[in-house]
């Protein structure tokens, strides 16, 4: 056969073994954000463009998929990141005072992979709380996204807290391009101390000391008095080392198996965080499992600006990480037209049993299933027999 | 606010409650497929357009939207159908001997709603049994879908049973361009009867009676002695005929409260069944709600002729019919620092339960949960207690 059954780059089929495990991650997520009371939605994966990527800057413009509406002749994107969807459900659709807790799991597309072996189809799972600007919603969603980890077996996890603010606030003044800007701010992420000098080469001094401080800022706890030494007194950079210092104080409390770190110049992610942010780690996985934080100004574009805060992940990847499940024990029954078979697969099934019906010339062929028993006659009566 | 942020036409958000029903669905299904042996598979959004428009007829070329791959250059669709896309995983993946069954849900995109009030992004959900040429494949897929139905708690159910070789049986031989054949299907489909003879005005006296003879056979049970008395007495018809009469005989038996009726003409759904092929519609529904039947020529273009049978259907359509479900109980909770109160949230959402912390300056807002109790200290004890 040719190629024409070969996938696209960095697309690819997930077979019987694997989407087991997925939709068992799935299951307990969703299961688990239900439990903290977030309501499940659905956004739809086509949107008109100007919609989809209202405020959610250029790196997200230039991953997402276009298409035109032959009913419209509009431009359509398919979405590459959920939260701006579900940003604009809270503030358009259900409008509600309150706090609003939603949460949602659905694949995105991706003109282009985040990574060497990312995959152009992540499966996002997220989860956001509307309504609430005090650090408590920050708390409840990192709680929120470990409780996951945790269940999901997952060991080693390391926690590493950020604030947009940090940066932020030391550019505050600063009068790069947006091109500049975006590489000042790649390098400050990747600790490319000669890039980031060479762009800020032209900047005032207390910037440049900014920077410079910026680049050693990661680490344990020594990080946030060291912050506070060297980055300019501002009243956003303390707030947001306040805050940190009061979300790494709750979180090492509850989670005294989380090892927590800081990186103050981290960037990642997506562009509209406006606060605290945070990523997590696992142990022997480069990349990130979940990813999250403050995103207060999204909803502005959406004509309300509501707080906001909230995480998602990439079940896909999770899933590649949280190891493989055993296969499900099932039941082996032959095909039959006997009443009494037919009713005893039925009544296997409805207690939640596998039950899988051999049928004419294919016998004990259930290469998947782990089939322990089988469904044999004794006597005229179906009965169970170990295999 | 602009129009910017309305959906594009038969398109839309689900918002918590319909997206609870369909979850509550979604799992109702996938359990009752691997309760049957189905093993899950989850194929990508997107494929070269080759590969996933594959055998599939020009209906669905239509309905598919395309789009460029930045990465190759190469024309990418986006699955308007998955039931392709699991027969190829079959073929070429999994490349098993005996019988495989395989079951998906996710969303597919259409350019084109089906009907006046569908939507253009199913979530279909669908079963598929490959490898067993036999009636009792057949079989099994009707069964399933009249179980999920009923578990869904459908009433008034309607099983409509067809072949797909009565019609292709009754035209074969017969010139038509592949125009001229679209519409003559499609109006034998509606039972559009002066169309049909419109367009068979030129064919052989045979065909057009037994094209006649079609746009009467549908009903009860005398449809298949009616059949087997006007149609031609060729193989293929009768075959088919007898197929019918073994499946509804084992359906009656087995469903008594479902209606049982056929239709020899209706060619609706997809191009490439080959063989039975069913409709199962519920009271008060107009839309189909389950849809399936033989397929054995997918595989082939894939390069394995596999014996091949299944069925699928929308979830989005299904719950909007299945009516909605009530409100999750759920515990209303204060926000506190305080590790007993901390403690008790926490286990009591081990526990299954659904725990709403209010957040500070929030209290009582919990609009869409059913909160029937609250967690309240009571001599430095953390109780429920009823609302």
């Amino acid at each position: 056969m040719s190629s024409a059954w070969l996938l696209p780059e960095h697309i690819a089929d997930v077979l019987p073994a694997e989407a087991r495990r997925i939709e068992e991650l799935r299951r307990q997520w969703l299961d688990l954000a239900r439990a903290y009371g977030f309501e499940m939605v659905m956004p739809p994966l086509l949107e008109h463009l100007e919609s989809l990527l209202s405020g959610t800057g250029r790196a997200l413009d230039l991953r997402t998929f276009k298409l035109v509406d032959q009913l419209s002749g509009r431009t359509l994107g398919l979405r590459a990141d959920t939260t701006p969807q579900v940003a604009r459900i809270d503030a358009h659709l259900l409008n509600r005072e309150g706090v609003t807790r939603l949460c949602y799991c659905g694949p995105v597309l991706h003109t282009r992979p985040a990574g060497l072996h990312a995959t152009r189809e992540p499966l996002q799972l997220g989860v956001e709380l509307f309504g609430h600007a005090g650090l408590e919603a920050d708390l409840e969603i990192i709680e929120l996204a470990l409780d996951g980890l945790q269940a999901a077996k997952l060991s080693g996890l390391m926690l590493d807290l950020g604030d947009a603010r940090v940066v932020r606030s030391v550019l505050a003044g600063v009068t790069l391009d947006t091109m500049a800007l975006t590489e000042l701010v790649a390098a400050l992420t990747a600790k490319d101390g000669s890039t980031v000098r060479q762009i800020a080469r032209d900047c005032p001094a207390a910037t440049r000391d900014g920077l410079a401080a910026l680049l050693d800022l990661y680490g344990g706890d020594e990080v946030l008095a060291e912050a506070r030494k060297r980055l300019p007194a501002r009243a956003p950079i303390n707030a947001a080392l306040d805050d940190l210092a009061w979300l790494s104080g709750h979180i090492r409390q509850a989670y005294p198996d989380v090892r927590v770190g800081f990186d103050l110049s981290d960037m990642s992610g997506y562009a509209y965080y406006s606060g605290t942010r945070f990523a997590v780690y696992g142990h022997g996985s480069p990349n990130v499992l979940v990813r999250g934080g403050r995103y207060d100004e999204v909803g502005a574009v959406f004509g309300r600006n509501r707080p906001a805060v909230g995480c998602s992940l990439d079940l896909k990847n999770l899933a590649s990480v949280a190891g493989s499940v055993p296969p499900h024990a099932a039941v082996r029954a032959p095909w039959g037209e006997d009443p009494g078979l037919r009713a005893a697969v039925r009544a296997l099934r409805t207690q939640g049993e596998t039950v899988v019906c051999m049928l004419p010339g294919h016998a004990d062929q259930t290469e998947e299933f782990n089939c322990d028993r089988a469904l044999c006659e004794v006597d005229g009566q179906w009965v169970l027999r170990a295999l």
